[in-house]
């Protein structure tokens, strides 16, 4: 069984009627879960109203799940986690082999610029990964963890063609009013920040930037890769330090490894991934290549680099 | 001696004019040239003023040299290829040993969205290099190649800092109009569509994509070496073709890799760089990895690519 997660906008609602299209033909069972964020008035009507639609699809099971939005680290966020933690829940709970999202071309150019202003390298322009698996604990009474997979289908399609697609099936997409409130950063990037790229590059863009998301992550996949080798090789545990990489072999490995390298030591050392940036890790990386007597360099989460035993050590401040 | 490029703009007469007050203090020689395009009317009149100054500024040797701009590829890359052409010239005649380009880090922002446009991966990404080196042929009655090494020292530095040096050095600096003519793409890119990011995403977009620029030319580096020596251990030539790659070997590497692979094979097979496109390089990578009966190819430059032998082949159409 697979399962669509449906908000009742254009773009998941034509997933939702495509699987209930395809599904019988592949001879899959198929249903449809949309989540109620309880942050608009009369949210929970309009959950019921998506899951009318989705039954009338033919999907079964079909569902609603309210959920409690926090405010930790913003309210897109809040919203997102609580969202992908409601949809584990379901998949295990209905024993969904994988979960469809309704992302498309556009939000895949939305958010390669979004990565943008980070500036962080391959990764944070590689956009949403056409698959991936999410580690989530088995819902209530139970206590192991299990895969969540999630897939991304309509990520080469673009918005015109799921309105069409909703269009042509006689589905009625609502328009979520957050998706036109300026306050958010992605939809300023939507109406303000990709149309005036295409005047000024010319048509275009938002499939080259879907595309340079498809490549960055493959350059990125093949860098971790060499990084997660040569941190293998280098791991040098020393007694009084959360870990230690050898220095010689550190100095000889391109920037673009060695780079990667310091980042997953620091972040094995406790740093926390979200919080530690490229300006962090370059400091860590003039310890290795440009040490004129540093004595150490502070990270996110209390913990310091140093330089000692011709090693490289992270441990706590 | 070492030469600063000087347009008589902000950019580069700040760099001009840093040059001159640091060059003495290392105990460098120092000169400077300008470039006449012959595009605008008085520009021969610009260009003696401009002399004037980097005379006055104690630069030595100075002096402009005149071009004649083609049209070929559009005017703007026209009067590139004549600048850096007449640069190279300068550099030998005056056996200077780096020519320095006054590009700022807002040009290099320019630079990273202008390549989002091709959207063909990190390399169109990563934004002019801090240096690099030209073959040129020695000026007239020698035959002799020789290499000319150009540096970029205000990669760094925004343009507000180089118009603030001009000013305190007591320089007046001159707007080219074609630097706020819209019918240059780069300008548009300048004047509405990093505004509008800035405006999204919150200010450091410029900072952001220079920064991106470099992790992505370190990245690019890196897979562009496993890829040279990917090729240099399935190059298995084949008579009657311009290149012949191992099939076998070709499966197994990662996509990043082989779609390098794929694409140094149809270059030194003889498709044009700069023609060659990332739906090219697609097309064939599925004769490797999705090959259902396909019969070949056609790729720019009149090559096709095919399968025999155990092996993927390049040769005329």
């Amino acid at each position: 069984m697979v399962l669509a997660a449906c908000s009742g906008g254009a773009d998941s609602l034509a997933l939702a009627g495509a699987l209930a299209f395809v599904a019988p033909r592949l001879g899959i069972a198929a249903g449809a879960v949309t989540i109620d964020h309880g942050l608009q008035e009369g949210s929970g009507a309009r959950a019921d109203a998506v899951v009318r639609t989705l039954a009338d699809l033919g999907l079964d099971p079909v569902g609603s799940v309210a959920v409690t939005v926090g405010t930790q680290g913003g309210m897109e966020n809040a919203a997102r986690d609580a969202r992908y933690a409601a949809l584990d829940d379901a998949a295990l709970r209905l024993g969904a082999s994988a979960v469809l999202l309704g992302h498309t071309l556009n939000d895949q150019a939305e958010t390669v610029l979004l990565g943008l202003a980070r500036g962080s390298g391959a990764r944070s322009l590689s956009g949403m990964p056409p698959e991936f698996t999410r580690r989530a604990v088995a819902p209530s009474g139970r206590r192991d963890v299990s895969d969540v997979r999630y897939l991304r289908p309509l990520l080469e399609l673009d918005r015109t063609t799921t309105r069409r697609a909703c269009l042509a099936m006689g589905l009625e997409p609502w328009d979520d009013p957050h998706n036109d409130d300026p306050a958010y950063t992605r939809v300023r990037v939507r109406s303000d920040a990709l149309p005036a790229l295409e005047k000024a590059l010319g048509p275009g863009v938002t499939e080259a930037l879907a595309r340079t998301a498809r490549m960055l992550r493959e350059d990125a996949d093949v860098l971790d890769d060499l990084a997660t080798r040569a941190y293998a090789d280098l791991d040098a545990p020393e007694q009084g330090y959360a870990v230690a990489v050898r220095l010689d072999g550190l100095a000889e490995l391109p920037r673009a490894v060695r780079t990667r390298v310091l980042r997953t030591a620091a972040v094995k050392a406790g740093s926390p991934p979200g919080t530690l940036a490229a300006v962090h890790v370059d400091a860590v990386d003039r310890l290795v290549t440009a040490w004129h007597g540093q004595r150490h360099v502070d990270l996110p989460g209390g913990l310091r680099a140093c330089r000692r035993y011709g090693k490289l050590l992270f441990g706590p401040v």
